[in-house]
């Protein structure tokens, strides 16, 4: 598949999969595979080492690790204990070193009020914070529990509600705050609809411009907010994009195969990257461009996968693995 | 069109504009069209008189009102009190002839997690009720002013909530509290993108099996619950179909003009209706079909529009227009 | 403590404190206690076996089972698994016996848009429903692992909201679908500041009228809805009457122990009980008859009980204790 | 009334009415009152001019305006239209004076999780922001009409949550995005019951510490943030002290005029203002001072109050007074 019609995708591993196909390309990018917990989680590293990785993969420098299960929206008590505990482990390894307790600000990126873009809200809803908590305002107990972490959260909306970047209300905190690091947790989209609800993707390269279900317009990086940020990212949209695209394959397939259209292939093939670039830009709408594609039954996937990732979180801090 | 290709709509208007293109069909069915409010608001009445209407339009005999709007979404105070009366006057035509108290109970149907189908609950959130307030309970200024109307309501909440179909609860409901109508608040599905937060639909055809966004698996009509059933519907989704029937449309027609596929329109009029309904079959992949395609900015929208239907029906009630 | 000084309570265990402080007045209540989870839960049951226990009590006929706890609202993951299992093995000493399927409704009383009345509605918004799920609905592996329970639950809202009694409601719905037993969960009121989050009662006479914190006009019980209704209920509020009744024990004791007023206790023990009623009567504002008092941080730990009895029916009916 | 028992009241109009009982004390303190809207809202502005004003209210130099009517919590749209009207005008009337587009940022201010405290998220839920706004954002139209304002809004959440006081947060947003003023809403506690629901304070003294009902610990200020700070602020919960004072002022009423206790009145008159504070102290359990109380109707008034606070302040952007 040419560049061209690549289509939009927050994963790296989608990204990966197309690189794999194509020859001579893969400078600069190493991959990792392994399963864990018996074979029900497969966990994939991608390691964007240098430009080269960069120009190959469009995608910014650093670790990407994906957690893939069939089971993730599974509402099993057991198997998400195993989910939590694994998301928790990984994060560690991204995690800045450092002597004494850490300062983590959590971000809850996405809008509430939007079901499959409210997944950064709903994990902050359900996290423990520990920087200023005394008896008189929270758990004191779960504070001693996570004395090596110092704890804030914050949601802070999106720019239709707020008038005001992401970026810059977190700019904003951490220049009061000073954490060491910040996690942030975003809705993303997928190129293809088995990734819904099926895998998580932490990485240190933080929230890039235009990526995320809001397609945040500025990016939300260590470039950004002099902070590392590591970004755990949960797809839960497909672009409408992929719906064209997936179409488009099929009908060109099914022309292949039908009576009188044999020869449709080969006309195909004569276009050009550009007309078959027009060609794909005329067949979506513009008013569909700006769409959600979502599973009707997001409500119920974003809830338990959001007490997924809260319990991961909890999990790390009270050093609970 | 061939009924092979007609995609999913719960909107009669649309499909009476594919029955105006094919000549000699709209035997049992009349159409009425008025603008209102210097031309900001458009009414469009389809009346399905008989069975031959109904298998034409392939909807239940009744009255559909069709009120459209550009601004719908839009967020003006004006407009929306212009809107609210125009629907409390509308809903009013169609709510059968009582002597004395009418007794009305307000169903908000979908799944208030679910932004695009939270339209029902939210409308319900937000309306006065008038049964059993007592000082002690509520607002009594409102009942007073409500007095012939006596109004009850309830969110049913959707099956994978509650285990049971919303038409079981509200058949038991009304068979405690017997009213004499039932209001039905439901999302819809529409055709077309442009029909998105700019149509309302008010019905006394109620709502039918398989209609709305949660694809009521039972219809909530005179038949199943024995007392008339106005529905008003706001299409919020997109059905997936539609992307993949725009898409198939909008390629139909750029292969017509492109050079050296001139030849396919001949080729594609040769396909016999099974030929070309296998091939849409094949083009939706089966993970689709049970997707959501909405616009982004659904919260907003949904948010303004429950506002608009609260108020019109305060209005009916409160005799205010 | 003479009964024209009672305040409201919901909870037989802190009527059974009052009783056993009267001599000769316990015929007809049974009462048991025991210590489980390494004395970190303390059980108590209070059975009221006829009506002169009916009357000494204030409470309907029926078995009160009390779980204590002092981290009831502790956020602990491992401490609520604990109560959670506790809780789905009471509840099952009380279902009533059945061959086969049972089938089970589950009603959230309260009003879910005030914090401390949101207790049931929250559990509902938790539990596993397993009637009618197929897989294109919901969670078929549930189903599968709850084989022995059909599922169902609604939430019917309040009064004030809906124009009807939750009674109407369940009574209309169970009048359909024809459960075998009702499971109603309620916030209800404590007479002790110390009962607030730390108590579950489980009890079999169902919700009598006045009870929960929503006062209940019309009880949910068998009488009224010919099917067993068990009851959970955790306190959430203390009435205003609970202060006055503090405020003016405290003040009494004090009297007695200053300089000048030693006297007053002998002159309050001269008053009548119909004074002394006048005089608290007098005491309370009846603006404040209408209020909660309620903990400032009723939010965080209304959201971790209803985990917890969420948590303990799913274990309950998937078998999994 | 002696200072010792004066109970905790956010509203000086509740403190004024203190200071006019004693003689001699409202040196620095100007008051103006008046009736609009044909004496259904009455107006009291308190001036605190200077440090002696300041220690004898106990309250910031500033403006303190309050709008009083027993029908704010009433559900008439054409009242509500009139308050927010009035609403609009006064808060225009503490705004700084600037050439040019004024740059606002609101805040509300509270805990959205717990019913009582969410007047402020929910008024910002339904503000119209314009800064940063396009076409694909959200409602240009609203931009259009705003044109002399830049508005952005935030919800900082309370401490509990996100680990950080709600002035750190303001605090790193307004240096980034440096607003010409705040405008901050918040629930307040009031001493008297018959406030709730029937008040609006409006200040340029911004919000201070221990003011709220989430009981900010440090003041969102000019002298915190650099910046002014307008104080919406409407009272939905009294404090417990305020039962028990009311409770012991009846109480003492009531001894007075009962036989055998005329002397009481006496005795009380020779205790030391110490001795007084002990006895309240005394009566107040620890337990019942971390608690709220709230009418039961709370989530109603809360509901249209915030709706009447955003509607006042959209007209105030928009010029539509």
């Amino acid at each position: 598949m040419e560049s061209e019609f690549k289509v939009r995708t927050d994963l790296a591993v989608e990204l990966e999969e197309d690189v794999k196909e194509e020859q001579g390309k893969s400078e600069g990018i190493r991959m990792e595979r392994e399963s864990i917990c018996d074979g029900r989680i497969h966990v994939t590293k991608v390691i964007i080492e240098n430009e080269q990785g960069e120009r190959t993969m469009g995608k910014e420098k650093g670790t990407y690790i994906t957690l893939e299960s069939e089971e993730l929206a599974n509402t099993s008590e057991g198997y998400h204990r195993e989910m939590s505990a694994a998301l928790a482990s990984y994060v560690s390894e991204l995690l800045p070193p450092k002597k004494g307790r850490l300062k983590i600000l959590v971000v809850g990126l996405g809008n509430r009020d939007a079901t499959p873009d409210s997944l950064g809200p709903r994990v902050v809803d359900n996290i423990c914070v520990t920087r200023l908590i005394t008896e008189e305002i929270g758990n004191v107990n779960m504070v001693e529990k996570c004395k090596n972490y110092e704890v804030s959260a914050i949601i802070p909306g999106v720019l239709a509600q707020t008038g005001m970047e992401s970026t810059e209300i977190v700019k904003g905190v951490t220049g009061e705050i000073e954490p060491d690091v910040v996690i942030a947790i975003d809705s993303l989209a997928a190129r293809n609809t088995k990734r819904l609800n099926t895998t998580i993707q932490i990485s240190d390269a933080g929230i890039n411009p235009g990526s995320g279900v809001g397609n945040h317009r500025k990016g939300l990086t260590y470039d950004t907010i002099h902070i590392p940020v590591i970004a755990i990212g949960i797809p839960t949209v497909v672009d409408a994009a992929t719906i064209v695209n997936d179409t488009f394959e099929n009908l060109l397939n099914i022309f292949k195969m039908t009576k009188g259209l044999e020869s449709i292939n080969k006309v195909m093939s004569e276009f050009s990257p550009d007309e078959k670039y027009e060609l794909v830009r005329e067949l979506i709408e513009p008013s569909i461009a700006s769409m959600y594609v979502t599973p009707k039954d997001v409500d119920a996937t974003v809830k338990y996968i959001s007490y997924t990732v809260s319990e991961g979180l909890n999990i790390l801090w009270s050093n609970d693995i």
